[in-house]
């Protein structure tokens, strides 16, 4: 029995995910029986008020899952308590409500910071000062979401501020990305099959690609968005977790520790840019329209788009680049891991309708959203014609061969949490390490203003500087738009 | 300018194969210009009467593609002579007809045998005899159907008779097998693509299994088939091309003798079975009812189906055997290739729900017929339940990827041989190394009687022998009818 305790509740993410995944599990009776879920902000709420809010916005994220019956229920779980987290007299009364609620009976207890970053210190010195921290009565973890730090220096004085009051064994920090079951899914792709795992390296692999490319603009996050640009919000994170599960060795158990070390050896390995490597390396860019929009500044050079060319210094991955790619406004919405093979070593069918075109090479792609599947591009003979040949797909779509929809992230999220598993979650070291690979761009970008900011039109795949950049290397990008439908004859 | 002579014309190959398939390629328009086509056979038929009667066949096989006004352009290119293959005069005349088609200009002949095989040696040598072998004035190939001899000291008379009218070059022992699409592709999927290879050995590869079965019984083939049986029906020609297909070398190009040289080699390592082998290694089994059709022996000893088990002894392959499986009377028709992987090394998963259950291990299904395609068989995630997996499927289906009808497997071998390809055509030393490795089977079952033979119902997927012997090596057939119409959701 939890009691999960969010700050910042009157924000965003409680409403549109972390509610709607507590009810979700609440309906696939996995919540723990009498979990409590309390609201702690500064809006002034009663119970009922704040209960009845969620109800709504439940209604509007939870679909067709809503059953309000079930809500009832549920939402007897649910408490508000208003308060600020300046104030000890609020984390007191915040104390007493949680006694009152647990009634003396031991209970992990789940801080979820979901409060604007800045807030992050004085709440985890606040739990400490109040007590909350203290784990006499049960298990006490705390869930801080991203961002965490804005550079490598923050992310080191916050993980110090966090380690005076919690153990690290206590600390989830949280990246939904993680949650996702085709990212869960790269790992058994790659580790319970044994088909897959001898071709994942330097020897059968090209090169890799990875791209979280968003069709929306910077909308109403623009005010944060303008501090932060692409690689803070997406590379630091998001694009760095795909990389390492993409090719980290296999830990000797899926335990949280075991994944995150070698995770953590990934990150060890990626290799550092000098100002002049960075220039070469990377591209930055800004879609057109960019400093027009309301909360950025106008001579904004925050980049809303970037590539980067990492490499992995180790014996697996010598000589692989990692290509990482995320953007706003571009073409469709696609985050998309592609594994390039090299060529067959040979060419035996060298004949006729072969000599005048290059035969594409094996390329496996991870569709991580909103496809959902695995494609292997390969070579198949056209019929009928000689011995020409054609590349085709073998195609695996979870929702050809699964029923039901895919959970948020946030629920496998939470529920790990509870079960006290960190697998999911990244290690102090893990996200100072991911810092320490994104602040050289970051700085070599501002004081060397190179490479120079590129611009790119609305729903394209970013400035063609990136198509030139990447023709330079001899490979192309692999923009494609997933298709949602399950594929149909073509030819 | 060729000019192809079916001996044996009045059969049902050349109605239901032959001529259909000529017909096709005419309709493509790949067949040559001034292509004569002359039907010998004993009935007599005026050309006009056979062009009608083949009309009506035509129709018939060739489906919707047959289009009168066209079949009536292609009919002025076929001819009939009523002849004898044992009349020295019949074949003068023949001579006489096609010098008079060809006009005096430089032809190439194809002699193409589809008599009972008990004329071959006849025809072959009346053909050197009447000087139609001879080169002078073109070209003159011989194409051989099956079955090319019925044991070893058969086949290597056959090659000898053969071979003293013909050069080796100028012999096409058709196998149709080789000529369907699903069979070509396999060197396609092997050779020009980088990451099957890798996983192509005894390092990655469990076992292999080569199943053809058939629903069909013996039906109004009975005669012939109770003298040959599914050994040397099926196991001696398409079931071991497909086996050195599936483990060939690959050559350094796809040419005829470059192509043969790989596959002999193959043949050459197949491991040789003593009678105690033989008794070890086989299963021979008879449906039920088979003693009772029309035209078999009412104490019959020919098997209907069989199994058995070999091993290529070199680098590639030492210790993955061969299951070879081919029966009538099956539960449904369907010739497939699994490539059966094995398992992970290590399970880093094994947690909750995977510690009673085996994870499946991957598995590539390459189906031949009727299914055109190829499956991988993976694990994945099932999503919304921990770390839970399933065993999906990556699918690859010619007619998902590509339109319009697959030719049949005479379309493209009757091109290659007016083209002089011999790639996809048995050579003499192919033929006779298979019939040396079924010749030890034939002769142990039929000396020693060991294995016993097997009874199985009709409508089975053989005798249960077969499968408690499977059983003993720790594996289990895979007994799946092709899904004929493209997958939809299932769960």
């Amino acid at each position: 029995m939890p009691s999960i305790i969010i700050f910042g509740a009157s924000g965003d993410l409680t409403s549109r995910k972390l509610i709607p995944a507590l009810f979700q599990l609440y309906r696939k009776k996995r919540l723990p029986a009498d979990t409590n879920i309390v609201g702690f902000s500064r809006t002034e709420f009663s119970h009922d008020a704040w209960r009845g809010q969620l109800s709504e916005t439940t209604q509007k994220f939870a679909g067709k899952d809503f059953d309000p019956k079930l809500w009832e229920e549920f939402a007897k779980k649910i408490f508000y308590h208003p308060g600020d987290l300046g104030k000890d007299e609020d984390f007191q009364q915040l104390c007493g409500l949680l006694k009152e609620l647990e009634q003396g009976k031991s209970t992990t207890r789940i801080y979820y910071l979901a409060t604007a970053p800045q807030f992050y210190p004085e709440a985890v010195e606040r739990l400490g000062k109040s007590g909350l921290a203290d784990e006499k009565d049960g298990a006490r973890r705390i869930v801080i979401e991203k961002p965490f730090g804005t550079d490598l220096e923050s992310a080191t004085q916050l993980n110090e501020d966090v380690h005076k009051v919690f153990r690290e064994r206590q600390v989830y920090r949280i990246d939904h990305y993680l949650g996702k079951e085709t990212v869960q899914n790269i790992l058994v792709l790659r580790f319970a099959n044994s088909i897959f795992e001898p071709l994942w390296n330097r020897n059968y692999i090209d090169h890799v690609q990875i791209t979280a490319a968003e069709e929306v603009k910077v909308g109403r996050r623009a005010g944060y968005y303008d501090t932060a640009g692409v690689v803070r919000d997406m590379f630091q994170n998001h694009l760095l977790q795909l990389l390492t599960i993409t090719s980290m060795e296999a830990p000797s158990r899926f335990e949280a520790d075991y994944v995150r070390n070698e995770k953590v050896k990934v990150l060890q390995s990626v290799r550092p840019m000098t100002p002049e490597e960075v220039a070469k390396h990377t591209i930055r860019g800004q879609y057109k329209g960019y400093k027009q929009e309301p909360g950025v500044a106008p001579d904004s050079q925050t980049p809303t788009f970037a590539v980067a060319k990492l490499h992995v210094d180790n014996w697996r991955w010598q000589g692989v680049p990692f290509y990482l790619r995320s953007g706003k406004a571009m073409s469709c919405r696609t985050t998309q891991i592609v594994i390039q093979f090299r060529d067959p070593p040979h060419m035996l069918f060298a004949k006729e309708k072969h000599k005048h075109r290059k035969v594409e090479a094996n390329r496996l792609i991870i569709h991580i959203q909103p496809a959902e599947g695995i494609q292997v591009y390969f070579q198949t003979k056209v019929p009928d014609a000689g011995m020409a040949m054609r590349q085709t797909t073998l195609d695996f779509r979870f929702d050809n061969q699964f029923a039901g929809t895919m959970p948020d992230g946030y629920e496998r999220l939470l529920l790990d949490v509870m079960q006290g598993d960190a697998s999911l979650f990244a290690r102090a070291d893990e996200v100072e390490l991911a810092w320490g690979i994104v602040d050289p761009i970051l700085q070599a970008w501002q004081e060397h203003e190179q490479p120079p900011m590129a611009e790119y039109d609305v729903g394209e795949w970013g400035p063609t500087e990136a198509l030139y950049w990447m023709g330079n290397d001899d490979r192309y990008w692999l923009d494609v738009c997933p298709v949602l439908k399950s594929s149909a004859a073509h030819d």
